[in-house]
């Protein structure tokens, strides 16, 4: 298997940077580049020696790279793939975008690439390089989405960087990845948005409703805070997915607000106790 | 003021529980009694000295008691009252229930009983005495809903009782505390539950799906796992703002449905942006 001695990461947000700097304390490899458009970025990452080399560059950011991971939105992430190809770039590629369907197709355009693509399922609501935590991935699933044509050495070689950074490595195909995430990630995330708006407009400027804050709203808005460009290129990139799940999202509210409305005390006990019942036999206690 | 010597709480699930041992560790009576229905609940509180006395019977339970706490689901404690005042009980009493209309309608009935309303806003989605935390209502809000007629006396009392046990009082008219509680808690618990629903359906049995969970899920369905039975009786009793909200929420999840649908990414940053900027305001970090 080629050694990997360098690795560049294109996108220095809260997900590049984690991954700079578990890269860096697993000691895998002998240079770690980054590449940011914003020059800020750019200079934070060398001032906090996130990386050993950054740069606004693409081109100069890859060169001598034996892997880029591509760590931005997604529709931007498709648009590297086309740059990469464009600068004629030959080695490994994968990326840490959340959907992988429009991802892959993309790649599979350009077969020089050796590109796997990879959803590492951890994140934060803390933006940026401030946000960054070298252990975000330690036991983080992360889902990898090889397709037929894929080079067997490329998903050798990301395999073997994830493992070593700790992760679970899941192997799944780009439609059943995009349909799951929608079920675990996405749903949740429309919720949680559409939560904190909907009790802004509730609240309608009496901000005092928002002292008697508890825990419940706390945890059921806390990925309202991620990052609206993120989130909105999930939406976009899964957007069949993302329907479904809130077509079946809005029946079942319907049914709860039909009880509720009908004060139907056993039908509210059926709902509530069906819901109480999947946690606890879907989600470990104490997580 | 009069010195209180007996506090009875009536309901020893997980607040009842977390009540008698928050005002044991701060010392404030001399004698903590218990009241459950559940048999096998009374000889826990006993064996685990959660109370200093513990029984089935409401009428032994409340003999000599100076302040009377209910803390079971609200249908029950409007039972509890009627029941109280049968018994002839004429001290204070109080109660932790989730909405506070139903019940002060209620206790208003009964012109002997010196009753006050209180919800703390604290909770877990742990049930029953395993579940009772010493430090649950510490840096909590309470809200406290005292009506026209209500006896200072008992106001005095029951403020007094829960500033000894750290909480930080606030007070409200119960139709305002239901409106707030709507907005802040139980639309979010709407959310909670028909997530977690939504998940299951969608996910069709395949339950790998759960497997790639990460902490947006986890988050967003963990009030999902709360007491059923309260929670029915929170919907039923909190029945038009809990409406008022789940139809806003809808109104919120059609607009960005349409987006969505419509592929429209600037609407989708918008609702996205006001989203994490009300989140980022209105919630304190760290938490």
């Amino acid at each position: 298997m080629k050694k990997i001695k360098q690795v560049t990461i294109v996108g220095l947000g809260m997900m590049g940077a984690s991954f700079a700097l578990a890269l860096r304390r697993a000691q895998l490899v002998e240079r770690i580049v980054g590449v940011d458009v914003h020059a800020m970025v750019v200079k934070e990452a060398c001032a906090k020696s996130i990386t050993d080399f950054a740069t606004s560059s693409l081109a100069e950011g890859i060169k001598n790279a034996d892997l880029v991971v591509l760590a931005t939105p997604v529709v931007k992430i498709m648009e590297l793939l086309k740059a990469l190809a464009k600068l004629k770039y030959t080695g490994f590629a994968t990326d840490l975008g959340s959907t992988k369907k429009a991802v892959c197709d993309e790649a599979q355009r350009y077969a020089e690439l050796k590109f796997v693509g990879s959803h590492p399922m951890a994140g934060s609501e803390m933006a940026g390089i401030p946000g960054a935590n070298v252990r975000l991935f330690e036991n983080a699933p992360v889902i990898m989405t090889p397709l037929r044509h894929t080079s067997v050495e490329a998903i050798e070689v990301v395999t073997n960087l994830w493992k070593q950074l700790k992760a679970r490595v899941i192997v799944m195909d780009p439609e059943e990845h995009d349909f799951s995430v929608a079920v675990i990630s996405h749903i949740p995330h429309v919720v949680s948005i559409t939560t904190m708006n909907t009790a802004c407009i509730l609240a309608d400027n009496r901000e005092d409703v928002f002292s008697i804050m508890a825990g419940g709203f706390r945890d059921t808005t806390r990925i309202a805070g991620a990052d609206p460009q993120m989130w909105r290129d999930i939406f976009l990139t899964n957007r069949t997915a993302v329907l479904q799940g809130i077509a079946e999202f809005k029946k079942q509210l319907c049914e709860l607000e039909a009880a509720i409305n009908n004060e139907d005390g056993a039908q509210l006990t059926e709902i509530l106790s069906q819901a109480q019942c999947s946690r606890k036999r879907l989600v470990p206690p104490n997580q």
